[in-house]
């Protein structure tokens, strides 16, 4: 595969970061991989807020430049690549649309939940449910809007899906189930059976490696 | 001024309309103003959802396109009306970082504290408490990224700053005060001394109007 001077700087298991790796992985890009020990605080050393002057993951450097913020990231690639940002100017205001709500309503509650779920933060009960509420909600308007169509935006797959997908598929780990949001489900499946779809542990190792 | 065919539907209390009728005077441009009835589920009517498929507020009609998700609007008026879009390629990359931020880790927290104390809504302690915290990490990243600068991107005001500033408004409302967070203080007196800034209430009246 082509190496074009990619390097994610992220943790295995940050989910912004399985977007930005797994659009990588999906248009066929290989890519340095650098982790960031937050238990550390490496996220936010001198040498990161270079890269992030928000201090998160992920972080991508790619011909001299320093990329941050997930969906940002995700459109300079589709723009630079050439794929999966829809078909015309409409579809990618569409794809826009569905990259904000997704860091507005989506993202948060489904991140969250998964992290007081498996103990990577603590929260008091009443924190916890307004979190999985919001993921809950989150979920039924991408099964609303996945109903009678395959993919977001348009007839075939775009970073719209990618981003949401780098949320859903943490479903299980933050405590739902699939199986009530039949069309969620199926467009998980479809999105898995991409060339190139990996799952996070195939993408982000737990040490710096070159992937691809 | 130029009438180009703008209309806004939205409330006069949400802030994410004010981002998008804000820009839209910033850049003197005329628009109708449709005023969405929440208290009467009006954003969950089928007109509105035609509109806006999150059931939210704001929604912008022009030119035949229905547009929604008000970091995506700012975008599609930056690039439309060739203003306050950045000065290259890379700034408008820094702009949508901002975007992403806001939407993900500054407007939740500051609007759902205005939201709370205000009486909008209603929560338990912890979860207020919660979101006040995100609000306050918020500003603080805020004064941060404008220590020493005038504008958050490049040397001119861009979507960046108002997309914030639309947040930042409320600082008071909230539960805040600019006075801990200088930079923000002395930058929120630069975005309002615009030509063309003016408050929610001279924007967004309770009813419908033609607004410039």
């Amino acid at each position: 595969m082509p190496d074009d001077g990619f390097t994610l700087h992220g943790i295995a298991l940050s989910g912004p970061t399985y977007k930005v790796a797994l659009l990588l992985s999906l248009a066929g890009q290989r890519f340095q991989y650098r982790h960031v020990n937050l238990r550390a605080g490496a996220h936010k050393s001198p040498e990161h807020l270079r890269l992030n002057r928000f201090g998160q993951v992920p972080a991508l450097e790619h011909k001299g430049l320093a990329l941050c913020q997930s969906g940002a990231i995700l459109e300079y690639l589709a723009e630079t690549l050439g794929t999966y940002g829809g078909e015309d100017a409409a579809a990618r205001q569409r794809i826009r649309e569905w990259l904000f709500w997704d860091a507005d309503r989506f993202a948060p509650g489904v991140y969250r939940s998964r992290a007081y779920r498996r103990g990577f933060a603590q929260a008091e009960a009443a924190v916890i449910e307004s979190y999985r509420q919001v993921a809950e909600a989150g979920f039924a308007v991408l099964d609303e809007n996945l109903a009678g169509r395959d993919w977001l935006v348009g007839k075939s797959p775009t970073i719209a899906d990618i981003a949401c997908y780098g949320v859903a598929f943490f479903i299980e780990e933050a405590g739902f189930n699939a199986v009530q949001w039949s069309n969620v489900d199926a467009w998980m499946k479809r999105i898995a059976a991409l060339p190139g779809a990996k799952a996070p542990a195939d993408l982000l190792p737990m040490q710096d490696a070159t992937i691809g």
